[in-house]
């Protein structure tokens, strides 16, 4: 049997933890608790890991969860082999009433309880990062490194970086206060006041292919640690690692005294949507989702039942004014466009660049030059096979590569895509970023019809985008942050005005921005307890993680008050 | 000229308040600046605020606001006379654009320089509450002493408390970060970065009839400090309140150097029906709306492109399960059944009574003692005209009559209604609260069939339901609450296990609860700082006054990143 785990123990563990947290959310200075390289795991922790994920596949993976009707999977790794596992199939009739049941303990739990019990879970599952790691790989295509650190401990982060968000929203409003008003001669009135943080009922975390962890553990996390159930339907290509979360979720719930069915696993047929009819039953009272604009917007138009979090797509801008350090530019760029082959939400997909060049610490460059120095420092990155891969990845669906495929028929190739050959997984489908030149002069956008450039082109396809003037630029800036959303904006001045003008568009626009980067850090990438992913104020994205609105309406506070 | 206001003048006058506005909504114990009793507000206060109202009648009420094209306004007094005041009708493809004029400014100012204007409007509202008493009691109809109290200090406590929370939440990011990332033998990777709160947009404000300040100060306020324009829209009963308040508010923004247009008028012509098209206009990110379930639900639906925050219909219930104080308890619901002629969101409706009888500390009551002694204890409290008068105050509109007069055909009349007349007033429209007896088993709610008594009768009707048990009125609270929607559940009981079972259907259909009140605390009045008013949680409203989910999605944090 199973230790049980009492609150003390929990405290013990994982309050100092929790305390770190708090305040680095306050201060928003570099903290993580999960470490990043692969070694710190231990000795054994790479082999484990693998033995671990390998022992997974071709089994079916038991839940023991109410309502299974059957079992279903069929998830097709990016580098090629087939998982074949199999997953319980959830009658949502049967499911969702037991996610009920155990909700009122959960409940009287209270907010510091339901913290510890989901940095037990965090700590669990950070244990075990390396075969997260493989399932990770496996169904986004992301290379090995980068699975194990944006899969394990960034998202371990993440889901961490919520709880503490969702602790000090619920504690905000004391347990209990003593309330006198007084009443001139006559005696004050007195009331005893007990305050509650009461969830909103079952929350529904809809995953996404490319970042499962990374992109739910925020909703998940969120919503548990407030005191809702979670039920969680993974994208049908990226089961694996939210299904080995539940399973650790379910355990740890089990053995701190609660219901395990308080997080719950919902596999769809092939086909089946599953999605769309669970999102409007009654007992869904949260969202959190990360995909398409389409589906994003569905959502938040027929779920009216639940509070709705968004993350769909967007047209991410780099605006390219001049530079102190052309090289780390051009480097900076080069990474940027070729991580995860150009798979993140975050990915610059527009390069906004003066149709007459830019002046640079390496002597005025035209727009020609500046493009072709970008596509070879891509190409030098990209150069070695075995960087290549490492940097890469394989291209997540068949959708990817189709996109890339016709993204030569979108205007000049400045850089054509490459295939790559993966040296252990043949059929692997492993392409380097496309650079495309386009033309930005404002009668391509300001009229009815959009330029390609301004549609999201998820992956491995850029735009090189020719602007008459940095002050077009930024007109162009605001108008694609307006209308089709950005997760990320970039920007390279060596000019305070316009770096001011940049910033004010940002500002305005509501688009998170970062300046003048050219060494290690990169626009996709954000770090949990100090940067914010998203804003939550433009098309791209309804939420941000992790400020206050993303965790304060998953709960709501009652009051009860009697005389005292 | 009028005299310019600093930031460090405001700080001088302010910011000892809004600390220890901060420090009451941490422990929620009583705290309020602004005083209830109407001589605290000088000699001659009473005297000036009357003239003052007075002065306005017959008017046309200046704003120099942009894009006036007309004068429009016809409010008739509840207590029969028309107000004859004329405001701006404006067009709003003028002054929408103008309201965003001012935008960054605002928002550069920050947070404790936007809470400390609001401080300042507050303050001067405060000096005037003698006038806004006579604006607010010649709209809503409340008694003048009601008109005083709840629309002007506890309104203005509300509009405080959301400044307070506004302030709290943007400034719980720091302004500025700096992050440094360890990498081994590597130096750290090295950023600094800002964080600005930024405005959503403009946020529309639509008034309500009853309360139009203690309604529509959290709202205004909250988007206001939290940097948005705010356009209100009052209804067209009500205006007079939220003009004089949109005038203060444009003098403090003027004097302490910002565009006066942040914050404007908009009134409509007769049938006009602004609200709908105003709702939807893409400039407007923010809607607080408190009015009917049909226009909130349709606001919930249509207006997409905003955050939009209601208070809508519900059915109050109150548990009666036994007593230890029955001529108190009699008492207290006496008065929350006749203040303001049960035209509060939170008065009780329905009575919900065991048919067998309840025990109390005068001995055990049928269920027909308890309602005739109920009657009798309102009947009493009201029998004397000129108290009558001040605790009934006047029908609203003729909407509330209308609803009143086919109460006796909902069932056995316990309590018919009872016409007063108005000393000062011969044509206000003074009616006692009607008690009306209602079965309450289970066949009655059960069903597809749903009873009069769980409609909202907005007014002074309320329903004595005999239920067939205490269980059977839990049965029926729960449905009430979760089906209805609810601001205030009360209960008496003096058994543990019936508080508990009444405690728990609360706090899981996330219902506000008062218990066993019998002095001079009533279930309809809550006391800003302290008490949420709405728990957000059930179909009565979604959003609570005031709570961080009130303020924090008004605002987005935007983060500015750059290699330190």
């Amino acid at each position: 049997m199973a230790a049980q785990l009492s609150p003390q123990q929990l405290a013990d563990k994982h309050r100092s933890t929790l305390d770190q947290a708090l305040d680095a959310i306050r201060t928003r200075a570099y903290w993580s608790p999960h470490p990043e390289h692969p070694k710190a795991y231990g000795e054994s922790a790479a082999a484990d890991g693998l033995a671990a994920f390998q022992a997974l596949r071709g089994t079916r993976f038991e839940l023991d969860q109410p309502g299974t009707d059957g079992w279903t999977g069929g998830e097709i790794s990016p580098y090629g082999p087939a998982l074949d596992v199999e997953y319980p199939h959830a009658d949502p009739d049967v499911l969702l009433p037991a996610m009920r049941a155990g909700a009122g303990a959960w409940r009287e739990a209270g907010p510091e309880t339901r913290a510890l019990v989901c940095l037990e879970i965090l700590a669990r599952i950070s244990a075990r990062t390396h075969e997260f790691a493989h399932a990770v790989m496996h169904t986004s295509g992301q290379a090995f490194l980068m699975a194990l650190q944006a899969g394990g401990p960034h998202a371990q982060d993440r889901g961490l970086e919520a709880v503490a968000y969702a602790y000090q929203e619920q504690t905000r409003t004391p347990v209990a206060a003593d309330w006198s008003k007084p009443q001139g001669k006559r005696g004050p009135l007195e009331l005893r006041k007990t305050f509650t943080a009461v969830p909103r009922g079952i929350a529904l975390l809809i995953g996404c292919n490319t970042f499962p962890t990374w992109n739910g553990y925020p909703g998940l996390f969120a919503s548990l640690a407030t005191g809702n159930a979670v039920l969680v339907k993974p994208h049908p290509r990226a089961v694996l690692p939210l299904a080995l979360t539940v399973r650790v979720a379910r355990e740890v719930l089990a053995e701190a005294g609660f219901d395990p069915n308080l997080v719950a696993l919902a596999v769809e047929r092939p086909g089946e949507g599953i999605a769309k009819s669970l999102a409007v039953r009654p007992e869904i009272k949260i969202i959190d989702y990360t995909g398409s604009t389409a589906f994003g917007d569905w959502l938040e138009t027929h779920a009216r039942q639940a509070q709705v979090y968004t993350e769909k797509a967007g047209v991410n801008t780099v605006v390219i004014d001049s530079t102190g350090d052309y090289k780390g530019m051009l480097a900076n760029l080069a990474f940027s466009l070729s991580l995860y082959s150009g798979q993140m939400c975050t990915t610059p997909q527009n390069l906004l660049i003066p149709r007459d060049g830019i002046a640079t610490d390496a002597g005025d460059k035209s727009y020609d030059e500046v493009v072709a120095d970008l596509a070879a420092s891509v190409s030098g990155l990209l150069g070695d096979d075995a960087r290549a891969n490492a940097v890469l990845g394989a291209l997540v669906n068949p959708d990817v590569k189709a996109r890339l495929d016709v993204a030569a028929g979108l205007g000049d190739l400045a850089l054509a895509s490459r295939e790559i050959a993966h040296p252990d997984f043949p059929d692997a489908v492993v392409r380097t970023p496309a650079l495309v030149k386009a033309d930005g002069a404002r009668k391509t956008w300001e009229g009815a019809e959009e330029p390609g450039y301004l549609s999201e082109c998820f992956g491995p396809v850029s735009f090189a985008v020719a602007v008459d003037s940095t002050a077009d630029a930024l007109d162009l800036l605001r108008h694609t942050v307006r209308h089709r959303g950005a997760m990320t904006v970039g920007a390279y001045t060596t000019s305070p005005e316009t770096e001011r003008a940049v910033e004010d568009v940002c500002l305005e626009e509501s688009a998170q921005l970062s300046l003048n980067l050219t060494g290690g850090v990169y626009v996709n990438q954000t770090a949990a307890f100090s940067d914010f992913h998203g804003s939550g104020g433009n098309p791209a994205a309804n939420a941000a993680l992790c400020d206050a609105a993303f965790v304060a309406n998953r709960f709501r506070m009652v009051e009860v008050r009697r005389q005292a």
